[in-house]
């Protein structure tokens, strides 16, 4: 291909793109290990400053990987992770004192305005600031302390989808370093990776007679919990932009404390099933939906665990639990395109939607 | 009435507890502040230990009071708030070091199991534990250091307002005393307070007429952000409880990074403007689902800012913008109870729902 056409590229099939980024990710992943040695530089800062208090700042689905940094934090070095409020600094300017706290922004073009704004705040405040932005000369990079290149390369389906895997597993992969587990994470990750080409495969073939059946849906609960939360965001978030269905994402208990109300055989549920300490409580709300009448569709590496699932998309097992969303996000992605090419819709471009969003 | 009719209830119109609640808020508000010494009391006792850093636990509205939460001690005393993982700790055994922090541990019922072990295992990890229930009595009350009483009354309709007016307001009315500014609040909570009863009953004459073009509907955004994000998330719950439509709550930011190219004629969206620096940033958004053909019921006490809205419910001005949450809440509530009985729902007793959900 001429560099001409590749600037104008030639029509392609809707939903191209968005399936060779989902295709792209263990390569991605593997391309973000390239980087390791800055992972463990900035870890080493955090410690140095005592900075073990994590504020996460993004959107979308940068956002959602923040949910998993949560539990990266929280389970590797032990640190308390937070989803930080961006209009409390941005908009009111709280002057909350941040000395202590690491602030991790998040944002795969560098150019979303008031993360850039929310760096520059809180680093003002006390905050060591860090980026996660694929592009490393950005104006979030500047304002950053340091700066984690996530090297997911060109992303130009509007959907995020090999940012989100990167996003993800570039807070896994500072957080094992910030517990001395660096070494173990990558190993996983590896494997995580390697397995993948094969998962990928085995679900295009299958995943668009899982679709069709959902070509009318308007509504749908995706449920995860714990490290799968963030997989239950994102997946949803998938669902509204490339295939036009409000997705609600919901922990497991949060079924049971209202919405479970609303549920019919028309309504259905996607659970993201994980073999760790949350299986249980995702089972039994499944259960309960299952009593009124939902569809389910069940993922995660313990997806045989639902009972009474209508389809099952059982991912390959990791070496340990914080690496499961990196393989149980890619059904969600698969059946997004499979469910919005169904629609008519073209995943590449959902209308509305821009790369870079520049809204406040 | 006697005792035995009160204890087996004659049947009553669908949705007359839930509205009888919704018009109870203002006299629930202010025996809450009968127990004021009592947050005072709470509040210094966090600056002495030195528990500035505030985990909050509850699910449902429980969690959604709690964004509020996020705010008001953001803006008052300036501290770190934030909506803890339950599951990070009650499931997973992460061995979070919580000296310097205090838990707020919320249940209407002061009985939700999870919130109980979170309680228990928070206050093992140095935490100050402090319960917010309607049941000093509770089990939830004993595994904390300290209680403050909700004193919402009895809530017989399973989905709660007056129990989340009150956590609102308590969660305000603690974040202020931390802040030395206990007497400026309880004064604008007073005001608050008195200006519901007639805005109730305004409200009320006119909400069926709003409520019954969306007898059909399916799904809706709830658009809030700062403070309002809480009451965004509060109504979402309302509609998919009692309703059964499938709304989702989104800060005004969140709405242009996806869900925007979901939007259409058919998809509407409530927005919740109050007169704060965040309004500019809710408007912009706004205009855009406007553009998307999307029908607009707008509310707040700046919700004649939203240019071309199809309804416009207007909040009575407050002396705090912390205040505002307290009266954006109602139009919401009256909205759910309105539009459940035009779909012949029961907004009293919702489908497999109980007043005390005890699933983990």
């Amino acid at each position: 291909m001429s560099s001409a056409e590749m600037s104008a590229p030639a029509p392609i099939e809707p939903g191209s793109r968005f399936l060779d980024e989902i295709r792209e990710q263990p390569a991605a992943l593997l391309r973000l290990l390239e980087g390791g040695h800055e992972f463990a530089r900035v870890a080493a800062q955090m410690r140095e400053r005592g900075a073990t208090t994590i504020r996460m700042a993004g959107h979308g689905s940068s956002d959602n990987a923040a949910s998993y940094g949560v539990y990266a934090f929280g389970l590797l070095p032990r640190w308390t992770a937070l989803r930080d409020s961006i209009s409390l600094t941005v908009y009111y300017g709280a002057e909350l004192d941040m000395s202590g706290c690491t602030a991790l922004v998040l944002s795969q073009s560098g150019r979303t305005p008031d993360v850039i704004e929310y760096a520059r705040q809180a680093r003002r405040r006390g905050a060591y600031v860090v980026a996660f932005t694929n592009d490393a000369s950005s104006e979030l990079a500047r304002e950053s302390d340091a700066v984690l290149d996530l090297r997911a390369g060109p992303e130009h389906a509007v959907a995020a989808t090999k940012t989100y895997s990167n996003q993800v597993a570039a807070l896994g992969l500072l957080a094992a370093h910030a517990a001395g587990q660096g070494d173990v994470f990558v190993e996983g990750l590896r494997a995580a990776a390697d397995a993948m080409p094969r998962f990928v495969a085995s679900l295009e073939a299958r995943i668009t007679n899982v679709a069709i059946p959902f070509a009318y849906a308007g509504r749908m609960f995706v449920v995860g919990r714990g490290v799968e939360f963030a997989t239950a965001r994102e997946i949803a978030l998938k669902l509204l932009e490339t295939c036009r269905i409000a997705a609600e994402p919901l922990t497991a208990t949060d079924l049971a404390h209202g919405p479970v109300a609303a549920l019919d055989s028309l309504f259905p549920v996607w659970a993201i099933a994980s073999d760790d300490a949350t299986l249980p409580a995702v089972v039994e709300a499944v259960e309960r939906a299952r009593e009124a009448g939902a569809t389910i569709i069940a993922s995660g590496n313990a997806a045989e665990s639902i009972r009474g699932a209508d389809y099952v998309l059982p991912s390959p097992r990791v070496t340990m639990p914080l690496l499961a969303p990196l393989l149980s996000i890619v059904p969600g992605q698969l059946f997004a395109w499979a469910l919005a090419r169904a629609r008519g819709l073209d995943p590449d471009a959902p209308r509305g939607l821009s790369k870079v969003t520049l809204a406040r």
